[in-house]
């Protein structure tokens, strides 16, 4: 909470307060489907599974499941406990980016990463927990009555979040020295490691609604759209961000050589790339006329926030 | 197949066959869903996952699905594709098992293992992705035209596979100091770590072949007497076993002061517990008469087994 209010300045008060909404609301279900640890429990699992993913964090995807759930008047149970699943999936990947062989990060969210707080094992054992339970969320019916969309969900996360999705792009990413990927390959690196799940998020919406195609496939253009846009911005932090702002480590890509957004385009053509490709994704939303004025802002946002 | 013609005199022809069939179907499968990499792949993250899920094993987990499979009619596809789903899921347990800052074990199968032929990096990756693609494996409608049954296959093993199955077992052995553990909690984290799974391995033939409660509950108790035997067994092979038959490394228990049924009751009355829990998971199979013969020549089978 203490992000939102240093940015209250970017948002307007519909946002800041669907924002803010989307935190209470999911770490609600979170704090019930990760029970606390029991006193006499042996194992930090449930702690460290705890820790990182009900300890702050913008919560977006989940913002972006539940904004367009909304759209479809999807009954909110349904929304809540699929953006959980997104967001446990979401925290997982985080755990395992974060890990010594991988980016190697001691700071998350302002805290220590799980496994510096914790230890490598019981992060790694988290993070494979959150994205085994993140299934289990989808497949139980109180998601959706309709098995058949519980599957859709399934299968459209295990697609989003696999190896032709986000653990594909991480792969990428491990390898992308400065120098060596050109924009094409920086773009669909970053397409599949969070693009992907943007896309999903705001698919998830149109799947539980049963949505027509045309809404779907647009709202997977404007999400493929803000993906890159907040890549880009992700990359223009790390380059110009201070840590207490953004709650993790800076210029850790820069002093990495890593191929980016900026280090291909420089910072100024980067910033004017993210705001084009915001621009770009409100297009996408037209069909669904003012309706659609929250998911708007929100791709502003996602090119001006400072963390 | 190795592997198979050593033990050959351990096994009846028919279990034989039948094991031999599994692997033969599962890696056909495995095959299919998991795609060589293309020559212009720029990561090793499809290599690995393929060299993981394809170089040998016993497939047991897979044997189980199968023959369950078959006491209900289920269509050898839908059985298949359950099982290859469930070693996709057995084989990130072993890559994230291996590495260093779990077991840290380097031989794996009689080969080295995914973090040490490729690198970290790429093993934590590796894992997420079978485990990730596990649950699409699963939703996808080739598995089973009913919807909920897919869901119920997704929600049982997202249940066998996390915080109060599998992962919560893992996280305990890395604790498991010898001393520290007494018989019942070895035995809780052995039902965790390795009975869920098995438990799953069973039970996935009956949901996917609609089959009553008694009998499901029937496959569900011979899974998990069959998995404490079985695990008794690996402890047993830690110590007695030689690399070269068992293909991963020995003595690591031992050697680690891990709390094991071998450290705590001794060889003997482990070797007898172990023969004893597989008589009682017979027992179990009563209500399916001759029907369920390989299943019990399959409990004798894991108690005798040398790798």
């Amino acid at each position: 909470m203490g992000q939102l209010r240093v940015e209250n300045d970017r948002l307007g008060p519909e946002l800041s307060e669907a924002l803010a909404q989307t935190i209470r609301c999911v770490d609600e279900v979170l704090d019930l489907l990760i029970p606390k640890p029991r006193e006499d429990a042996k194992t930090k699992l449930l702690a460290a599974m705890r820790y990182s993913s009900l300890n702050g964090g913008k919560k977006l995807r989940p913002f972006f499941v539940l904004a367009c759930s909304e759209l479809f008047s999807v009954s909110q149970t349904c929304a809540i406990r699929t953006a959980a699943a997104v967001e446990m999936l979401h925290c997982y990947s985080l755990i395992h980016d974060d890990l010594p062989a991988m980016d190697d990060s001691a700071l998350r969210r302002g805290l220590e990463s799980c496994h510096i707080h914790f230890d490598e094992a019981t992060a790694i054992l988290a993070g494979d927990a959150l994205l085994t339970m993140a299934f289990g969320v989808l497949a139980d019916e109180q998601t959706h009555s309709d098995a058949k969309v519980r599957c859709e969900l399934i299968a459209g996360l295990s697609k989003a979040a696999g190896p032709w999705g986000m653990v594909g792009g991480q792969a990428l990413d491990m390898i992308a020295k400065s120098g060596e990927f050109d924009i094409g390959e920086v773009t669909r690196l970053q397409r599949l490691k969070t693009g992907e799940i943007f896309a999903f998020s705001c698919e998830a919406g149109a799947i539980l609604g049963k949505a027509p195609a045309a809404k779907r496939h647009a709202l997977h253009a404007y999400a493929q759209n803000l993906g890159l846009a907040f890549q880009i911005t992700d990359d223009l932090l790390d380059v110009e961000g201070q840590e207490c702002e953004t709650g993790k480590m800076v210029r850790r890509d820069v002093d990495a050589g890593k191929a980016t957004f900026v280090s291909i385009l420089g910072l100024d053509r980067a910033r004017h790339q993210a705001h084009l490709l915001a621009e770009q994704a409100i297009q996408h939303l037209e069909i669904f006329g003012p309706q659609a004025d929250l998911l708007k802002q929100a791709a502003r946002y996602i090119v001006e926030r400072r963390s």
